[in-house]
This record gives structure tokens, C-alpha cells and sequence, in this order.
């Protein structure tokens, strides 16, 4: 008997994954971090009603969950006055854009993307064969203007745009966004991964007008709603789209305790808000603590701050090393210029005070290597 | 704006699903069910200490899930006496078959099952644009002999077998199932779906050969550790095609709830062992109800019975629709003859009574349609 071999295109795929965990990290280094900045998860957790939710819907985890998705799409489309033909829930938003990558792409289709944007969109471009075309940021920034004109150039099936951008935390206002809509090419899909956009100043999200023939939102409760762990993502898109899921997605996917979960997190938007609240607390003392030491921390509409720590790619990554290795989690762009950079989420006090000990250390230290 | 063309597979793909879940037919029928009998899920639900964890994990729902599931996976390679390297982990079996097709199926290839075997396996092959063949079952049964012949036919890359086998609960005995592998064309992969193993007698599932090339094995938490909500399942294989998952899967995908609940469900093998003779009283029972009614109850290694209704298909879909409207929940087989039975699955007293009581009118009422 000999090996099964893979398709063509399963062959020349990497076996390299997205991101590596902390929990690989901590495994690797022997000991637990002190501070978990790296992933932007919320420290400041799920409401407690989700909380309680979860741990009622465990006793029923028996069960599968509702295919369909019934009762979150419902309360979803209410939440967001569209109608529920509109939404697609998923496992997070990195389980949507597998489904959408495989609706979408074939071996060559040309695909646009910011160079140092979200690598998961990427890994699954890829991993259905597409070929993406990158273009610069622009002033830390994604630039709408550059994405459309090589999505012409290229005829694309998709840009990729993250309006707030991970891992920079910049913004686009919903004015700008709108435009970039207006701009799209007839047969160019714009993937908008607002997976942040909750955390964002007020006029950032454009209207949702979801009859769009070409545009598809990403959303999630990985973020705002402090659920990172329970994989619950939805699409907001035109409905022949949306409804184009039902041909591929793992539809008993979900968990049934994430269902509970989302469902209760949303209506306790008094949380959200508190949440809301906290990020802005915390985003205010991550720039401080830059201050104190001599860095500029950039605007930010996410829940984490990135901080230009004013030399190049390899003194960035070495203050890095230094704070991980002082328990603090964190990351950092992979990119030049922005590879400058280093990325940490907000937290609550033990957190911040973890960091704000840390990062004096660990300047001292890249300065020395 | 035009609508986006899907790709020129995914245009042919049907928008129907695999399963229609209960809540679907709940929220048609206005009630609930009040035995929920269909989807052979375990009443008898998770061990207490897994519930525990779930609940404790669902405060750290805050947090991604570990992407290597890497706790889960050494307690699994422990309980098997294997290496963790031989192990994946995924959403449910259904993910995993999902991934599986991803990496070996292309447009055209040939793939063989048995008609009237699990759908989903059918849904993820040809939603890949593999092309299915099939052979009959055999007195209620899978039959290895055919499928092999078969594959040979058609120089299949992949045989479905399940074992014990849905949706008749018939089962070969692992000397069978090990004839089956040795006599495997040298470039077709066994898929050995054993979802249901733990519930078969003694002898039937072949010991663990990890190394074997051309076998990969499929379990879950689903049914006899009563998890079905949560989504874990894991298959066994040769390193490398095992190895291969990590090219395509969804990395951050597994919720950390359900991580941390199979983890505990493994480690309480005396509530296992409990839900399994729970399993066989109940097989019981409802071989019993079968009995007092006229009807046979077939053999079954799984957590359901196979209830042959003694005429067609007709008359037991007759039945069936009749003890939905009474709020049992049941399934039955979809292809001639095996389509003239009913599925049961184990339950309760409570369940055990109510399909007691709901069997002779639903009879009585299908006789007159």
C-alpha cells in the first residue's frame, strides 16, 4: 500500500498555519503569560448574561445545535433592521471567508489585498488556489484608492478590506468606505471585514444597505463581544450570496453553546457599551505608557493600540522577544514599514500595569541587541 | 453592480442541506418535541464532570481556543496508545469529512459509498466535484465486498464504510473490516467512519494500525460521550495525510468550551461506561415496543434502532410523519428497501414511554393512509 496522494493544489500548499497560539508559545517557553495582548480577545469577557447562558446551555450541549441558526439570525437581523435572508452565521469570521474563498475562487482567480493585511483571508485565497495581488499601505493605513485601481488592473473577484485595519488599528470613515463601494469594478466582490468596526468611532461603519449586489460584511463576537473562543462570525451580504453558503458550510457546525452564548451577548448591549467604555480606558493607557517611554502610539478604532517604537523591523521584533519572554503576549506587523511596529490589545489594570513594568525593560534590552 | 459569479462548481452545487434539524420542524409545527429521538443524539447526555468544565471554561470564553488542541490531543493519543502526530482534531466528524474532500477531491474523481449511506460524506464529495458511486446494501448492510469491487471498477480514490453503520445500525466484525483493508486498491483511502464504535459489541472495531496508509479513521464526542452540540471529532491516520489537515482547516475553529468539555468527558470513563449500558437498556426497550407492536427491530451496535415497519416506504414514512405530528422526533432510512424502516434512537424512560405510547396510533394511522 502506498501513500493517498493529495490533489494538485492540496501539494502545493504550505503546511504553515495563520498564526501560532500563546498557548504554543507557553508550552514552548514553560511558563503561562502574565498578559494575554497578543490576539486582541477581550479581557473584559462576554456579559455575564452570555456567561450565564453558555453554562445553561451546556446541560443541552446533547443536542445539536439549530442548523439553521434560527433564533441568532433572527435576533441579528432585528439588531440590525435587515432582513434575516441577508445573514449568514459561521464559525468566526475565519470560517466565512474559507466558505466565500471556496463560492469564489479557482485556480488563478486574481485577488487584491493590502501587503501585511489579514493573513487568514490570504490563507484561504491561497489555499483555493487564487492568486493574490498586493498593494502598499499608505500612512500605516489600508488605501482604497490603490485597491481599486489594481483590483482594474487585475480584474479581481475580491478585495479584501478591514474597515478598522488589523493590525495597524486606522480607519477609514464610512464616507471614504462608501466610495471605495461606489468605485468597485461590476465584477469585483468587496470583502469588508468590520470585525472591529463596534470599537470605532461613531461615522466609521457605512449604512448597511445590504441589497448590494457586490459587497459582503464581516462581523463577529470574537471582539467587542468578548466570545473569541466560541466561534460565532456572521456575513451581512445580498441575499443570492448569502444564501450560496447553505451549498458548502458545515452546516451542524455550530456549537450549540455558542448559539446560547452570542444570542444572550447581544441583547446585553448595556455590557457592550461598558465594554465600549473600557477599550477606549484601556486604548488611552497603552498610548500613555508609549508616551512615558518615548514612543508614539497610533490612533486606534480597535481594541488594541499599535506602537511605533521608532527604529526598524529587527528593534521591534526585539523588544517583542523581550516582552514575551517577560510573560507579556503580544504581536506585531509582519511588514516593512509597518514591521516598525508592535501590536497589543487592551486590558483591565493587571494587564496595563504588566505592560507598563515591562516595556522599559524590554526597550533597554532591544537597545543593547 | 452586477451580482458575483460563483465559481463554475459551486453554480452547480444545490442549495439543499444534508439534514433538516428538529427546530427547523419545530417552529413548522408551532411545539416542541417531546421526545427527541431523530438525530441519534445522547439523552443521556455528557458526564458531569465535562458539564463542569464547560461551564468553568465558559468564563474563559474570552480567549481563542488553542489551535493545536494540543491538551485534547495527547489525552486522546494516551487513551489510544498512540502518537498524538496520528491524530486531528476537527468540528464534528462533518468537519473533518469536509477537510478530507478538500484535500484529495477534484473535480471528477471517483469516490465510492454505499446508496442510502451517510449523506453529509456524499454532500462534502460532491460539493468538491467528486463524482459518487455507489453500491447496494446487503441484507441491511454495508458491504465490503461490493465496495471494493467497485472501487477497483472505477479506480476510486476514497471508500465510505461506517461501521457500525448509520442509518441501519448493522456492523461488521473487525476481522471483516480488516479484510476489507488488505484487500484496498493500493491508491484508494479507507474512510472508516466509526462514530458510533464505542456502542458496538466487542470485536468490531479493528485494532489501531496509525501507520497504515491508506486508512483514516473517524470519531467523535457526538454520540456515546453525548456531545453533540459541541462539535468535537477527531480522525486517525497516517502522519502525513493527518499532517495534510493543517494545509486547509480552520486553524482557530474549535471553541475552547468544547475543547475543554471533551478533554474532561475523556477523563471520566466510568460515566462512559454507564451511558453504554444505559445505550444497551434502551436498545432494549425499544426492540421491545418494536416487538409488542408486530414490528422487528433490527440488530443495532449503535445508540438507535432500526425499526422495520414490515411493508414499504410509503406506509413507514406514514408512521414517521404520523409520530412527528404526536412530538416524537425519529428519522428513517432514505433508499429502497432499507426505506420501509424507521430510526429510533435510545432514550430516557421518559422518551421510552412517549414512543411507546405514540407507536400504535402512528401504526394505526398509517395503515389507514
Amino acid at each position: 500500500m502506498t501513500e493517498i496522494a493529495l490533489t494538485a493544489l492540496a501539494e502545493t500548499l504550505p503546511s504553515t498555519v495563520p498564526f501560532v497560539g500563546p498557548e504554543t508559545q507557553e508550552r514552548a517557553m514553560g511558563k503561562q503569560f502574565t498578559a494575554r495582548l497578543g490576539a486582541n480577545e477581550s479581557v473584559f469577557g462576554p456579559s455575564p448574561v452570555a456567561i450565564a447562558a453558555m453554562t445553561k446551555a451546556a446541560s443541552d450541549v446533547w443536542k445539536y445545535g439549530d442548523p439553521e441558526n434560527y433564533n441568532l439570525r433572527e435576533a441579528l437581523a432585528q439588531h440590525h433592521s435587515i432582513a434575516p435572508e441577508h445573514i449568514i452565521i459561521g464559525e468566526g469570521i475565519d470560517g466565512l471567508l474559507a466558505y466565500l474563498a471556496r463560492l469564489l475562487i479557482e485556480p488563478g482567480t486574481p485577488v487584491v489585498t493590502s501587503a501585511g493585511a489579514y493573513p487568514t483571508f490570504n490563507f484561504h485565497v491561497t489555499g483555493y488556489g487564487g492568486k493574490l495581488h498586493t498593494v502598499p499601505y499608505v500612512n500605516d493605513c489600508e488605501d482604497p484608492e490603490s485597491l481599486i485601481a489594481k483590483a482594474i488592473e487585475v480584474s479581481a473577484k475580491m478585495i479584501y478590506f478591514a474597515n478598522p485595519d488589523n493590525p495597524m488599528g486606522s480607519w477609514h470613515s464610512a464616507n471614504v468606505v462608501n466610495s471605495l463601494i461606489d468605485d468597485l469594478p461590476k465584477s469585483t466582490l468587496l470583502v469588508l471585514d468590520e470585525a472591529y468596526v463596534e470599537l470605532a468611532p461613531v461615522g466609521t461603519a457605512p449604512a448597511l444597505r445590504p441589497n448590494t449586489p457586490n459587497v459582503i460584511r464581516m462581523r463577529t463576537f470574537s471582539k467587542a463581544y468578548g466570545m473569541a473562543g466560541a466561534r460565532v462570525g456572521y456575513a451581512i451580504g445580498p441575499k443570492k450570496l448569502i444564501a450560496a453558503f447553505d451549498k458548502v458550510r458545515n452546516h451542524f457546525g455550530m456549537s450549540r453553546i455558542s448559539q446560547a452564548g452570542a444570542l444572550a451577548a447581544l441583547s446585553d448591549q448595556n455590557y457592550f457599551d461598558s465594554v465600549i467604555e473600557k477599550v477606549q480606558i484601556s486604548r488611552q493607557q497603552i498610548t500613555d505608557i508609549a508616551q512615558v517611554n518615548g514612543l508614539e502610539a497610533l490612533p486606534s478604532a480597535t481594541n488594541f493600540v499599535t506602537i511605533d517604537c521608532g527604529q526598524d523591523g529587527r528593534f521591534a521584533h526585539a523588544v517583542l522577544q523581550s516582552l514575551i519572554a517577560d510573560g507579556i503576549f503580544i504581536r506585531m506587523p509582519s511588514i516593512v514599514p509597518m514591521d516598525r511596529c508592535i501590536r497589543v490589545s487592551c486590558g483591565d489594570a493587571s494587564e496595563m500595569d504588566a505592560f507598563a513594568k515591562a516595556l522599559p525593560t524590554a526597550l533597554k534590552a532591544a537597545q543593547i541587541i
